[in-house]
């Protein structure tokens, strides 16, 4: 094992009618005013905005609202609430939404307390030396963001989508109500469990240093992604399934199963980023897509644990039956498998490759993934 | 899954030579003189000691030595330790070596801050309402309370084995460093596996909500300590399989597995804490006597789950078969699976009974471990 620090001080206030308790969390850090960050107008729609300014109001603290968040989040947006947050000098940030509003968050909360233009923090041009405390309530388990200290943003102008890490930056309480969770729709359900699949198999297959133990955890969560996806599918109001689902995405980005590993990069996300920023595809959908195709292409490398990951899965011998195995399960929840499905075709794929050769040198493996390298994967996926 | 609040803000730093840099962990939190907590003088002579004395000096921090801490900590020595830190005015007690130790660390560090005996905070006289940071250096894998808020010690006048549970009882920063643990003896080796195996089973078992989620992480977490410990008994210089050993020993007991669950209790800790409380047996060894003896008669409660264990864990099929597997690889390994190994026959079980019925209302559970119930199963382990 290598070498680690493990930290995360979040805490999680996990289960139903959770979200009730955000004024108390937010008056016992001494929280005055927020910048409540989401989405869409349905959290006005369903309820759940009511009841978290009414929390709040119990408590005496203010907001000021910043809505219009999309997946896929923005730069431009995050620079607008910056603005927000600064003029009315609010002392923390609430993400009310999935993934894409947390991260936004997270990158308001550093860009507000930071003198320069916040994507300078995403390019390595500055450090994160302070940031506004983040709090947040969980309405997709998804990114994990919930319980780490990363956030993705892209930047329309330059196509980039790129992240930030910061200790500075873990959600202060983060509240999971998988109730909340129950309207999430059938395309962002499968979606979902793409992405978490993709976060618990990156490491697995890439690491040059992968514990078993770690290994048994990562087979964990994807073994409950896959009962609990499936048991959602026929039943979006399995409270019990909802649980597990969105605990497994939360332990599946917390740290806990790439703490001691070393070497791992994260090839699927480096080319899904590019299909999302070009293409604005949900990043889910994209990952789905890709997983299959790089995967066909690296087994070969470490061909032990993909021969473990088809037995302990899915319970066929041979790395290539696994990969199958995991396709053909992406194809019967209704997740994308192939570009096309994302109205992406052959003549985007120049685009697509330069931008995923500039991730590339971003995530720190362009050495292994040139040109010729992510070409076929891409081709493979059409 | 029952609603839960997930919280823990130790920071683990793991690894090869992390030793090293205990001085600059206490320096950034701003400490200048330590208790020092330590067992034998094995630390004295193996070298550890001067590692920590020097780090800490070179960063300016004073230390109060006490040593002495024996396994199964007592109450007596707790005290002793309470009045040398008031005297000399520490600010922190940092322990170096197992959970005994560092148990009594954290007892030490609330016994500090509380104006009466410290008794008081394990028998629910008084709550912990402050305790001095504690720091650890790890040299036993077995309690887990390096990740954890609890701790537990014998009252050697009452032969009372109780615990506090405290969010101010977290360890701030723990060291883990699995090479410090190469030279821990067979015996305890073995041992430590018995209390993690017990640690991720009690609540398996007996929870009447357990997510499957959790019992994968169980399963992930007894099939690396089996494995592990085959290793290390064949080459106890491995680091690899020093070091998941470890790991998984944290991951048992740091809430982990037990957020969500419901329902649970202990009754294994329940039974030994008697033996260990009035026979001074290790722990680890008294578990591995009252495991099988009480899986034989809680089984047919919680059937699926005992056959899940046998399937997952043996590979073999039927409740009785897996506990006939865990019995038997206690055998193989040479941890006690019989009183009578450990120097206890019958005449001792009308004692140890007495003890274990004063555990039960302890541990909340004395409505379902009566004298009828309690008494067939220490026979049965005769």
């Amino acid at each position: 094992m290598d070498n680690f620090t493990f930290y995360n001080p979040t805490k999680v206030e996990f289960g139903a009618g959770k979200e009730q308790q955000i004024g108390q969390h937010l008056a016992e850090h001494g929280i005055k005013k927020v910048l409540l960050c989401y989405g869409s107008e349905r959290i006005k729609r369903d309820g759940l905005f009511a009841v978290v300014s009414q929390s709040m109001a119990t408590h005496g603290i203010a907001l000021i609202e910043c809505g219009g968040i999309v997946s896929n989040p923005v730069l431009s947006k995050v620079r607008e609430a910056i603005a927000l947050a600064r003029g009315n000098q609010v002392d923390a940030v609430l993400s009310v939404g999935g993934g894409s509003v947390l991260d936004s968050a997270k990158a308001i909360a550093a860009g507000t307390m930071y003198a320069g233009d916040v994507w300078d923090l995403f390019i390595g041009k500055a450090r994160i030396e302070a940031a506004l405390p983040v709090f947040d309530i969980l309405t997709l388990a998804a990114t994990g963001s919930e319980m780490n200290s990363g956030a993705v943003v892209t930047n329309e102008d330059t196509k980039e989508k790129f992240a930030i890490h910061s200790v500075l930056s873990f959600p202060t309480v983060s509240i999971i109500n998988p109730a909340l969770m129950q309207t999430v729709s059938r395309d962002y359900l499968v979606y979902s469990a793409a992405d978490i699949i993709a976060h618990a198999i990156e490491g697995y297959f890439t690491a040059s240093v992968q514990p078993r133990f770690h290994s048994r955890m990562v087979e964990a969560i994807v073994g409950t992604v896959i009962e609990t996806t499936e048991t959602l599918l026929n039943d979006p109001a399995d409270y019990a399934a909802r649980a597990e689902f969105a605990w497994a995405s939360t332990q599946a980005l917390n740290g806990l199963i790439y703490a001691g590993t070393a070497g791992f990069s994260y090839p699927n996300h480096m080319i899904e980023h590019a299909l999302s920023a070009l293409f604005n595809v949900p990043h889910g959908a994209g990952l789905s897509v890709v997983m299959p195709s790089w995967m066909r292409w690296y087994h070969s490398r470490n061909p032990a644990q993909f021969e473990r990951f088809a037995k302990t899965v899915f319970g066929v011998d041979g790395a290539l039956q696994g990969i199958a195995a995991l396709e053909a399960w992406f194809d019967k929840i209704g997740t994308p498998t192939r570009l096309s499905q994302l109205g992406i075709h052959a003549a985007d794929l120049p685009a697509i490759i330069d931008n995923v050769l500039g991730n590339a040198r971003y995530f720190g493996i362009a050495d292994i993934y040139t040109r010729d390298v992510v070409t076929p994967i891409l081709n493979n996926a059409l």
